[in-house]
């Protein structure tokens, strides 16, 4: 921690050094041409009260060195972490495609798209029993009865499953039946949600939030995996700019930068980064070639009649011409398919 | 609802003709110089699927016309919300001061705060017992210790007690304790929560998302009301955008904004917008010169020694000076302290 | 500045340490738990090449102490200073109210809103004769006519004039006819512009481009400052962000901010901020209110007939409003209208 | 243009059928269940004041359906655009390498990176003789200079140059030397300079700025058509975000969606929009698979001497590493490189 002082006097100097000593921490003065420096050495990490020293009089600012996670750090783990899903391996050398559609809406729906989607080559299936939906006045999904015709597709045609627990009370009925669990983006800081599913020996789909930094979201990691779960996901699903023409701005960048820093595998989201399905075989490819371990796409058998997300949503034809034209980068990329 | 045509073929026409008149609405087809346009008439609001034309091959866009808010709108309710907490009105022509460190941290800081902040006008204490943190190894909270030395401070300064519910499970106990229900900005899309709280007949402070449109924020307070809730405090805390001199961006516009599209009072955040004491009293005088109904402030007797948020609390001397400064403000503005 | 190393190893430090003191710095090498930190002492703003180490191999990252703006910083000028522009001055005391259309239309049009804006107190006159419009095919100012009828106006009725140069070869004629001359938003970074004005000796209404940090802002400053010419108002417009209901997010809070580094005066413009008339004086009160020296607001005689910005532009019986409504508010700031 | 009244009387609703008349453009009147709405019909892109009607009384909003550029959509011209610089084709089925330093710095500098990267397969030579530097401190270019360096290890080398041009008289000596002239990022709305290099029969390379949208940019290319030169190079190089960890935001979805919407050729800087130079190889390759149509890249033979840029350059072999990784993803989007 490397703390700027606006003041130079003495006193005030002397003031900020005790303060650092009586939190355990090794201060360091260095006088500067035109400021004072203090550098703070020990585990910021773990000692509270460290960034409040800026309520200091005479501290202009705070300048923390180290990151604030740890147990999701490649520092910690140097090798990349690969989760198992029923029979499905996530992380490097495989590429996992998971498809299905927004919402569960009927039982001929989910049984139709996942017969479509495992034939094409899919690896998992993706439905929302419970959907969160900005507007009240929405279709907020088919819960319970969803989550069983998820289980009957997934069981058909051998599909391991990964849907969304909203609420804390939504977790065991979700472990119930889905392979991997999906914290959406809207929750992605819902702590007692993040403890609650950091419980489980499950895999984890954490979607980042549209207003979260790289930073904030491998903390949400860090709350899962310090519960005793390390089986997490990233999911990169686009952030909040000011580009109007897509629904978010894909932040393709993520991908090499979650893989620098943590050993977490990485899969990315274009039908929600784009809001809209014309983008997403472009994009499915650009995470390709940037090194994610996945994608995770929405399709449904008839998009215009789609209770969420429809202007999102692959038909079944586009989905296949999908999956044909990424299986050549795929192989590029060193990974199968 | 306005339909922009990619195609102008007859065929393609006529079946997104079909296509609304299926869900219940009325088309109105426009011949422009370039692009034909389908005009559509109805509830757009409550009808499902609307937005997913936008699946339609052969659409171009779909632009909504009328606000998806209701029950939160001015075109349903024409005059201001005013509400009760306790003795305290908060709405037009009075100006509510809710004060009070960040988390409760003892009974000692929380009862010399509160003393001190009733002695110098404010209305309300704030102060959190359950903590939402980036990092897993932060304080979260002295939780329900923290709601028992709220209600003490309460009872003794007669200062009604706004506090923040995290989850679900946290809505009872906390409406058990506190006058005012905050929603944290992290949760103003936490759609479970936000039904817990619309089932209260308590005043709700919904805070907006540090990545949230005020459509979205409004949206949000139209769960509660949709709920039997109608008593909801909209507050500003700022947004998060490219830059970083302050924590977030004040979004000062937002209070007018507000008040035009709302009958719900609006309060604003200084510190947590500006993560910085510094900022706190002139920020507050914009909210108040901008026609907020209140402020929320934190305080501290201590900044540099608080468990959380000290680089943006005011020592007890600030607070008073701010309120000494805001008062010939709020008589400008046709308000009462 | 701070040097995070990546690497520990002894080597890769002296390596680092070595590249430090060739650039004429002193390294200060400090072993912490986990990292190595190099504090470097030394003028880190006038050396090249300091921020290039970043490049260096096992160099995490290098975080500069020191703001990088000098001239236009409190550091080394602590009074505030004044500008003045023909007999109105712009700084601490007054409050200075620039009010006319977004561009120049026709003789009667300047001459009747100038005459109007004086009458109700207004203090400079603006008007754009060169006119940067996002679209070739949008109206593109009366140019050379424009600042003979500004001027025409200005003289009639006592009024100095602020308008826009857009390249260096309009400065010179459009520093023989204005009193202020404004660089747009646009052109916030255009540094041959920058450089030409800070030849002048006139004052110059720097408009904050619109997804530029406060820290850039000041840079663009001191170019001018730096080639000679001091007097510069620094003037905030609203910044891009993700939010819509508004064409800008005002940063109010840059007001303050700007101040506290800076000596230069601040002005607002809600005009821009919002691109809404109907935001216009609850956005100058909290102008007002936030300590700026004084605001910019667009006025014409008959809005909906504007060739340019017209739905942000107040009719001329709302500016006697405004002008009316801020009077005991700029009282209140210890300022005089 | 679609106009969503805010009042339903008569007589506000004729006013304004009345002004959209008067502006040539045929009125359209709905009336739905709870709004109404006028549709326009007529060519709103070059009508004056059409957008202006919001500032009408009873007028809520104003949306256009078209969009503002014409000579750069696809609508006007359906095949994709290739663009000849020298003997280097930039459009389909080819992929264009740019590449060199951010400035150039010597004579031995400038040689040594020409033959290098000439030798691993690059297409053109890039380098700043002009540069814009946040701070007036920093190194500006060697200028004049700079453009002959770059011109001998043109011709030694047979590769065409890029290079910026950043004020109008400084577009003339550089057409003189370069074979593309390039538009930077702060320039992309300084519509002198724009106008400037439309009057050339000259390849621009147009960079998107930082704070400007996809229409935005388009809108800037067409200013540059619009004068005569249809030889625009649309180059994408990241926008600015709240994310921290990059220099900008690359936008990826940007490359399909300008290739949509226009047929000019669409590159992508992947050193600008990290600024790290780790992220140059699978920023690289994500925008070959997500179709564009080449990549410029930062190469310096000792990134860390670099007197700017130099944490975003490639040392020589890592750029040759990159030209070995892509060439593989370049065959499969049935591209050569």
């Amino acid at each position: 921690m490397i703390i700027v002082m606006a003041s130079r006097k003495p006193e005030d100097v002397a003031y900020v050094v005790t303060r650092v000593e009586e939190l355990g921490l090794k201060p360091h003065v260095l006088e500067g041409v035109e400021k004072t420096v203090i550098a703070v050495i020990g585990d910021e990490r773990i000692l509270q009260g460290v960034l409040a020293l800026e309520a200091l009089p005479h501290v202009e600012k705070v300048m923390p060195v180290l990151k604030p996670y740890k147990l999701a750090s490649r520092e910690v783990k140097k090798e990349d972490t690969v989760i198992q899903a029923g029979k499905v391996r996530i992380g490097p050398k495989s590429f996992c495609v998971m498809a299905g559609p927004c919402a569960v809406e009927s039982r001929e729906q989910i049984l139709q798209t996942a017969e479509f989607v495992k034939k094409c080559g899919a690896h998992i299936l993706r439905g929302g029993a419970y959907k969160p939906r900005t507007s009240p006045y929405s279709f907020q999904g088919m819960e319970l009865e969803g989550l069983r015709l998820l289980k009957e597709a997934s069981e058909k045609y051998d599909l391991p499953i990964v849907t969304e627990a909203m609420t804390v009370e939504q977790v065991p009925v979700v472990a119930d039946y889905a392979d991997i669990i999906q914290i959406g983006a809207r929750n992605m800081q819902n702590y007692g949600l993040l403890r609650a599913v950091g419980k489980l020996n499950k895999p984890i789909l954490l979607k980042r939030g549209m207003m979260s930094t790289i930073n904030e979201w491998l903390m949400s990691a860090e709350y899962i995996i310090a519960e005793g779960n390390p089986n997490v996901i990233m999911c990169e699903r686009g952030i909040r700019t000011f580009e109007t023409e897509t629904r978010n701005t894909l932040d393709i960048q993520a991908v090499p930068v979650v893989k620098k820093h943590s050993h977490l595998p990485v899969v990315v989201d274009p039908s929600h980064a784009s809001g809209r399905w014309d983008l997403v075989i472009p994009m499915s490819k650009a995470a390709i070639a940037a090194g994610a371990d996945g994608i995770i796409v929405e399709v449904h058998p008839n998009p215009a009649e789609a209770l969420s997300d429809g202007a999102q949503s692959l038909k079944l034809e586009t989905f296949e011409q999908l999956m044909n034209e990424i299986k050549p980068l795929v192989g590029i990329m060193n990974r199968t398919l």
